[in-house]
């Protein structure tokens, strides 16, 4: 069995944005659990955590040292890699390997000074990567730095999670329509908008993508308090099988290829 | 009457370092008080707060951005500057100002996407600049990066606030024995040391720093666990006049050239 949980679900600013006083913001500010941190997942199995994106700064907090067994880099914005930069001068005597987009500059001085973490060769666009506990293949995006979303397959399931994109690439778009994920995280930072959204879906782009790849289950994340507020205002606007993610979130990836939500 | 409050007093690695079973990560672990996030300091007037460095992550839980008049880095390395990466996207309607030393590269993309900080000119050497609530000074430090210290003054009280330094350039030198301060903050990452220690003061080069300025009163600051578990192992070496600050703790400078410890 696999467990997945939402670090955070949030997009650059977090919720509640600094100095914001509209609806969203004050609730999140008023009840913790309608805060958002950036967006990032968690994948627990008996071998250890794999993080996806390392965005929340608490990640000492919530995580020992030991039980991490990888972590994953959908890009190198500061809002999915700020939580590394203290880690990394943790004194553990294990490296941990960080996979990564093929990203020459990544960000800041996480290269030079990379501490306990050992950056890996990157990820060709449709590598495939097995670990005892699941498989990884790695697609490109459509985002201002190079990135990748991933699908992950366990016990027959597959899951997909496409985070900082505008749309699809095609090789992305004709892979995944092939793969056929039963389930799927997708960006979605912005409500539906008539203007050419660039480097995240708005609700528009994000319904699209879901129409063509037919997921049974659909969680959007990097959600901007601009979406949250539309949300708010235009309730029962998504089909019951899109749901709005929430940091903390967890559900289980059965053997049997069915999922379980906690 | 301005409060000077320690924001935070830890080095990049923070206390506790992810991951370590030292005495000192261990009782910082189970005891909030013995915590130490990013150095920086906290100034309060009444026109407003002026924070110098912004290396804790979550400073939108602590400061409205109303009450933040501006705020001042010493220099652009992560542990310093982390915390804008979010605050820059509120979406407020007043700019705050950032001032700076002149470093052309700045940390990321902060210089390229500031949102509602409006960098200043960056600060020559021995530059002062006067505001309602104290005057400043910047004066060059031995580090990594363009990095600067801070001579405050106000009501007759000289606070120098020293951080992320080596020893002392001459310029900077010969200007704080002219200035004699009366308060000293000074960073101390690193316990006594026979080998030559780069970017940061050990306690040997921190306390020949103190004897050259002759301060009625010092805090020494950016310390790391090793510093501080020799503190444990070395109790009552230091002087009665040199305390080890603490994150949270606050002082008042009174017009009339005193100060009280709160
Ligand atoms: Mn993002
Ligand atoms: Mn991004
Ligand atoms: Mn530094
Ligand atoms: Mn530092
Ligand atoms: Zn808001
Ligand atoms: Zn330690």
């Amino acid at each position: 069995m696999l467990e997945i949980g939402f670090t955070g679900t949030g997009d650059a600013a977090q919720i509640p944005v600094w100095g914001c006083r509209c609806t969203v913001c004050v609730r999140a500010k008023n009840i913790t659990t309608f805060k958002r941190k950036p967006a990032g997942l968690s994948i627990t199995s008996p071998n250890g955590i794999t993080l996806i994106d390392a965005g929340r700064t608490d990640l000492a907090d919530c995580y020992s040292v030991e039980k991490i067994a990888r972590i994953i880099l959908t890009h190198f914005h500061m809002d999915h890699v700020q939580g590394l930069f203290n880690l990394r001068w943790s004194e553990y005597d294990r490296k941990i390997p960080v996979y990564r987009p093929d990203d020459p500059i990544g960000c800041d001085d996480l290269y030079k000074h990379p501490g306990i973490f050992e950056f890996q060769k990157p990820f060709r666009e449709l590598d495939t990567i097995d670990w005892d506990d699941f498989t990884l293949t790695a697609l490109p995006l459509n985002h201002s730095k190079p990135t990748l979303g991933y699908v992950l397959e366990y016990g027959g399931n597959r899951l997909a999670y496409i985070c900082d994109t505008s749309g699809l690439p095609v090789v992305t778009k004709d892979f995944l329509k092939n793969k056929h994920p039963d389930y799927l995280i997708l960006d979605c930072a912005e409500p539906p908008s008539s203007n050419i959204i660039y480097n995240h879906n708005d609700l528009n782009s994000a319904l699209e993508i879901v129409q063509q790849l037919t997921p049974t289950k659909t969680w959007l994340t990097h959600i901007s308090h601009r979406f949250e507020h539309w949300l708010l205002h235009n309730p029962n606007t998504l089909p019951d099988n899109i749901q709005i993610a929430q940091d903390g979130m967890r559900f289980h990836l059965l053997a049997n290829k069915t999922y379980e939500q906690l």
